[in-house]
């Protein structure tokens, strides 16, 4: 399969689709990022690399860290397991984010990937870890990325408009479900969402999950293969909000997107992808990425399904 | 009518009541206070003052409060009347708490008497005050009672336990509703909550609201006529969380209960009446209290239906 | 007070808001209503009648029969209290209407004023009377007014719209909560909802609410003393949907409105009011009826806060 | 892969779950099935049968059949693709079942899967159909079935009882979401409730799901590859109720379950298979079938993922 080849035809057939999205503007730093921005990198366990456009440039990855979150999460965590009893792993399936859910269920997040659930996962790192965002960082690093660093602007600008995200907290706190001070665990949520990388980066980064655990390369194991096989069963049932089921339906990958217009997705036993184009849909995706990533899928056959 | 004759066949009444509630238990100031405490006091517009059991002795008004809050809101922002544009004055019908309410209604509390809409009123305060905590304590002098301090042990046990508070506050500033800091908000929120009173106290301060705005003895217009019907609706249609109805039916009188057990009420053109008794129902309203003041209306045949 | 006087006042006064509202849409016999009708009716206790406008003129009551419904279930269930075991009296809070917190709530209508509620009461009507229709026009003919009918036409109409009733019953009578069959319940409530009446028998009609639960002029007790306050309460917290904390706020009257443009609202001991102007506000009341209400209690000083 | 061993391996580590779950009995003919009935059955694309326990025992597969109506009407509505207008595609994430979101989102279930999405895809299904009964049943035995019929003892009784699916037809129909007669839509749906089959007749039913729509042996195709991947994404994200997520996680096929306790699921290019055992947990899946397809992908090391 010519994936060079199958990466510029997909670049040719989502252009029209430039000015269908916005870019996210509650932070003027992700506001100022230049729309047109297009990148796509991908990986396979063959150990080949295929980029595209600006594949090389860094991005804000936002939400897309919720996954190293988890997957550092299980990986310290291997003796207890009490995560799943303090986050469950369905769908929110609530077009009005999440307090109203959080609410109903007594503090418990519906998910690892929803904002109050990655919020959790950190306080729960917060019992193993001594220095969160140098070993979030070391992690990655881990996974063979070194390209990656905290964008201090980022971050200073999510915490100054991260109400949000301290009511999160700051509920779940008074529910007796987050053990760590309030700020401390905003902390390394706004760092973790400051995280800056580049397609190739996310791509070569998010290998290991398939690959059964292991990383390619380096063949050192990060997660068992049941630990694996669970995020990206969570990723395809809760990796894209509210649009989840249509990404499923419409690609049939598991995968995570970020408001910064980058979205990952893995072909289990296959290949990793990265797409970037920083034009979102109302629900916060990325407009060309998820297209992308669609004609990906349909060019190549290559589906979970 | 002889009040002080009726006040006795109240208590004989309402005795049989004790055990039936829980003391509040949240916070450790409010836990060890003795469930059998019963006090009551009337005073009416022809200046007479009955009191009974331990109608002399302070405690802790909490959301009591919040009557005194919106009408010092009221009298201090005469001119600009934006309060109602930031608080609506609608029943909250939410028996889960307001978190789900205020984010279906995108950060808009629905009444000044829930706990969202005293912090929101707190804010508004905050526009036109520069102590207000001082300021709150001159208001309630004001209104002819003295006998006033802020407990510094409650307030300390609020901060401490109040996380669902400053979710609260962070939600609303995250929708751009809250304009001053969090911690400014809550920290005079739990100062009011603490505030400590005697039910002579309580009904001699609300005498007002039973007089048109204007207080009996000094003849000092705290309100307009038309701001004190507005606050004794309010009372009625939302002074006793999701029992408010009920209230309405059973007694028939304006009002606003505490956790700490107290409820005042007030006959318009008549009298206004505290009672204290800290055994709460699953509502969090004094039982003894709420069927005290049943009889009462019961006895006397006042009421405004 | 000379009332005829202040009726004319109030009709100048209101006159510029005609257009402001949209007249009920949602049934052709409704949405053919002349917009421009306006009738007010002032009925004393002491004998008096006032009527501006078309005041004699009938029109379709819709909601306002809720409360017929509701006195009419006080009355013939005298004996088992079983009434408020099924419906609450707690105002809904709910802009959503109330499916939504009929789920949550397991099937028990938050008060009879809402429709879930009013169908609720019917049941409970059909475990005393034979032949409901017959029955509830005897009931107010009993309240010396005998200027009523159904009007066939809106029944028809609204039975065949009218699936959202019968998703209520359903759910209901899924949850054990109706006894009487769908159809049985849904036809007696399309007919309540038909009534036809005009504001001077509206008036008249409901002052036995202003003279505790007494028929003026027969002398005949409808309801005890207690059970009238009960349904000034009700009305007063929860007549006018989800303006009913507006409507105690601006009017300060127990009131009930329904989407035909009828209000009616009473002051105890004293009097009741009856309005009727089709234009609607977004909550479903009355644009020129509530204004009026309003202008009246102000000219008036009436209130009951 | 010994799939025969594999099989009775499973049965025999399940059996200590007997009793831990419930059968249904909210209709008697459920109610009174055997609790330790047990079957399960595979069909691979190679030809091969395996079958244990009670595999060719018919039982009532309930909402399994909303497989079959989601396939039915994505085969006869190749033209017109408005079936995704009216019926989404995401997880529903309510625990409190789906009037709540039916109302928050105006009439539009949130998939096929739920009771309200199952309906609606009738009504859709109506448009094409002129015996809708009949066809289902010509529908399944066109993929290899012909052991399958309507259990008339059980589309009685759910009719009886089916009061909560009458509210969301009406409810669903007041928000013109819904084109045909009420009672015409509960009708076919209550027919697909009471459809019989056995475990080995569900597996080979479906295998055309493993098969990218072609039905093997025959060679039909009956959806295209397209089509077949969108079901299969659409049971992996909503096949479970509010325990997709965890089925995801836990075993990581697509299928669907019933409360009859069967449960059915593929993994593409290889395999289909059914269980039954009636004893369900809190959320209706089959407590032992849950297990059993867990304990299949653990053995096997087959997972989508």
């Amino acid at each position: 399969m010519a994936y060079q080849r199958i990466l510029e035809e997909i670049h040719h057939e989502v252009s029209p689709l430039f000015g269908q999205g916005q870019v996210a503007d509650y932070i003027e730093p992700l506001k100022q990022v230049d729309p047109q921005k297009f990148g796509m990198a991908i990986e396979t366990l063959d150990g080949e690399c295929y980029q595209l456009g600006d594949a090389e440039e860094r991005f804000s990855i936002q939400s897309v860290s919720k996954v190293f979150n988890l997957a550092l999460a299980l990986a310290v965590s291997r003796v207890g397991n009490d995560l799943w009893k303090r986050v469950d792993m369905e769908p929110s399936g609530n077009p009005f984010n999440s307090l109203v859910q959080l609410e109903y269920e007594n503090g418990i997040p519906r998910n690892p990937f929803i904002n109050a659930g990655a919020l959790l996962v950190i306080d729960v790192l917060l019992d193993h870890l001594t220095d969160i965002n140098a070993d979030m960082l070391a992690f990655v690093r881990e996974l063979r990325c070194s390209d990656i660093h905290y964008d201090k602007t980022v971050a200073n600008s999510e915490k100054l408009t991260g109400y949000n995200n301290a009511a999160l907290v700051n509920f779940m706190k008074g529910q007796g479900n987050i053990f760590h001070g309030v700020d401390q665990v905003l902390d390394a949520y706004f760092h973790q969402c400051s995280i800056a990388m580049t397609c190739a980066g996310l791509a070569r980064s998010m290998l290991f999950l398939a690959n059964g655990g292991v990383v390619p390369g380096s063949g050192k194991r990060i997660l068992t293969v049941s630990q694996t096989k669970q995020i990206n069963a969570i990723m395809l049932t809760c990796g894209f909000y509210d649009e989840s089921g249509k990404f499923a339906y419409r690609v049939g990958m598991p995968g995570k997107s970020g408001v910064g217009g980058g979205i990952v997705a893995v072909i289990p036993g296959k290949l990793s992808i990265a797409v970037w184009s920083p034009e979102l849909n109302k629900n916060g995706n990325s407009v060309l990425g998820i297209k992308a990533l669609e004609l990906f899928t349909t060019k190549t056959g290559l589906s979970i399904f």
